[in-house]
């Protein structure tokens, strides 16, 4: 896929493909046959229907699961607005390579095949509170990018991030998009300090200030304000949608990344479910915006489609009670 | 394992070993050189640290993972207490042996042995309302049961119960510990209708008042009130203290089971880790009472150490970071 302008890819994110009613219907019918009081795997049963629904079949799979770290760097660390020094992005990723981060021991955990995609990371985007981070060209491209990144029949799929000051960005991002106050959508990322926090408010007050005339588009608003791994997961999430991929939602960043779809069409996050709501300050009120209901809390604030990867396991026992129990009739037990 | 008295019980339910503080600042103190800003990682660090004070190594192990199924017959059914009738209970022991149950299922995903250990299954306890629901050697045979099921060198530990009417039975356990409205303790269980509410209250309200006596001692109202399979999980938790294998705790019946452990000792759970909060009404008060706090709520109320089941990966999760992160100076990565 290459996207040639804004207004193409923002018709590409309407008129959606919906989930198959059907399928979720047939789940449905079936666990209503298990051999366990109705409704009492909770949640476990609707992740079921979901997976159905957003794979399109009656019994889904999970054979190819998959989990896709994007990397960017980005021009705002200038502003002092990350705890880490902006090479620690190049480093990480190689780390990934060798096998040492969060993520490469969680995918391995989670039966889930990891790549990882640099994203232009020695060139970092445009410091926003100067300029665009990104011009329309260098955002299509990597939205473009990740779009490619989805293969058909893929199960199921988690996007991470990597990228030093990327919370500055998720923050100006859901800031544009949902208003509010500047200092609730802010959070100390790797770690800042008060001082530090105070720079990442005023960073993104900057940045919204200077590009206040593009906030009112989304896909606008996330080239000005956010990083190449947050359109490359906005790129990815959208060709799921149109791959019949469900899509595990990891932490804030992600969820900044991907608010811009449901800007764009109210049923554009419908095959994504939150995994987990991170100890980022302003993850629980953006998944609120977005009315997504996380499935856990584990005060995990690390990225890399850490807790996104943790739920894999969680949709995984789902599929395998839906799959694998009795119903009444063939255990021969006796219904209430 | 035979204990002989109630009072030589409870003698072994106080005293009881310590964690190793070495091991868990051990584990801390690695935590603090991985790839990872500190502390990113949430309740995964603590989940390492926690594995490795009660197992007593610096670096745990997950290699031998357990399940084990208790299952009793509870008298109280006769006050229509339950959705379901009560041979049910043996219907789905048949149904673990099958296969075909959703704990089978989720012992095999989270990679755990699964054993089912039925408790004179044809032989109803005592309706509490009218008798005690076991005397003396009764009970003290299903603990010593649950004491000899637990086995030296397992690395973690779930356990379930299977019990048309243990709800009733917990809820009555729970009242008589922590008092309160017996409404608050009271849930739907396996799905019983407003009456079917009513009647639980009424029951245990029974109970209560005919045992009154005997409910200043934790273990004599665990006996007069409970079930064979609560005894059994009480039994085996206790064990599992004495023989440092740490537990995972699954949701109403269950945490009522061992709620005299702490009552007796206040360290008595240190080793057992909440891993859910049920969806039965009076489980998340329960928790509370006793201090735990639940890795996750999912709303399911199936029993069967369902619960404790999906959390095993989550503890998997968290020592495979543990043990596969590189640290900064291995990975060439800055800190912060």
């Amino acid at each position: 896929m290459s996207f040639k302008s804004f207004d193409e890819l923002a018709a590409a994110c309407t008129g959606l493909p919906a989930g198959s009613e059907a399928a979720a219907a047939a789940v449905a019918r079936r666990q209503a046959t298990l051999t366990k009081p109705q409704g009492s795997l909770g949640r476990l049963e609707d992740i079921a229907a979901w997976l159905a629904r957003w794979q399109g079949r009656d019994m889904p799979s999970l054979d190819k699961v998959k989990v896709i770290v994007f990397a960017g760097s980005h021009g705002v660390t200038k502003q002092g607005v990350s705890a880490f020094p902006a090479e620690v992005t190049q480093q990480m990723v190689a780390n990934f390579a060798g096998g040492g981060a969060a993520i490469n021991q969680l995918s391995r955990i989670a039966g889930a095949e990891l790549s990882v995609i640099p994203l232009e990371v020695a060139l970092p985007t445009g410091d926003f509170t100067q300029t665009l981070a990104m011009d329309e060209q260098d955002f299509l491209a990597a939205v473009s990018t990740g779009y490619d990144a989805v293969t058909d029949g893929t199960d199921l799929i988690c996007f991470g991030e990597m990228g030093i000051g990327n919370t500055t960005a998720a923050a100006a991002i859901a800031a544009a998009l949902f208003g509010g106050e500047t200092g609730g959508w802010v959070g100390r990322g790797t770690g800042v300090d008060d001082a530090g926090l105070q720079r990442k408010v005023i960073a993104i007050d900057k940045g919204l200030a200077r590009h206040e005339a593009l906030l009112a588009s989304p896909l606008r608003a996330a080239a000005a304000l956010g990083g190449r791994e947050l359109a490359a997961i906005m790129g990815a999430t959208l060709a799921a949608r149109h791959k019949a991929v469900p899509v595990l939602l990891d932490g804030f960043v992600c969820t900044a990344a991907v608010a811009p779809l449901q800007k764009l069409d109210p049923t554009g996050l419908d095959h994504v479910l939150a995994a987990h709501v991170s100890a980022e300050a302003g993850h629980r009120g953006l998944l609120k915006a977005l009315e997504l209901d996380p499935l856990f809390d584990l005060g995990m604030r690390l990225g890399e489609g850490s807790g996104a990867c943790l739920a894999i396991n969680i949709v995984r026992s789902a599929l395998e009670c839906h799959r694998g129990m009795a119903s009444f009739a063939e255990a021969g037990v006796s219904e209430g």
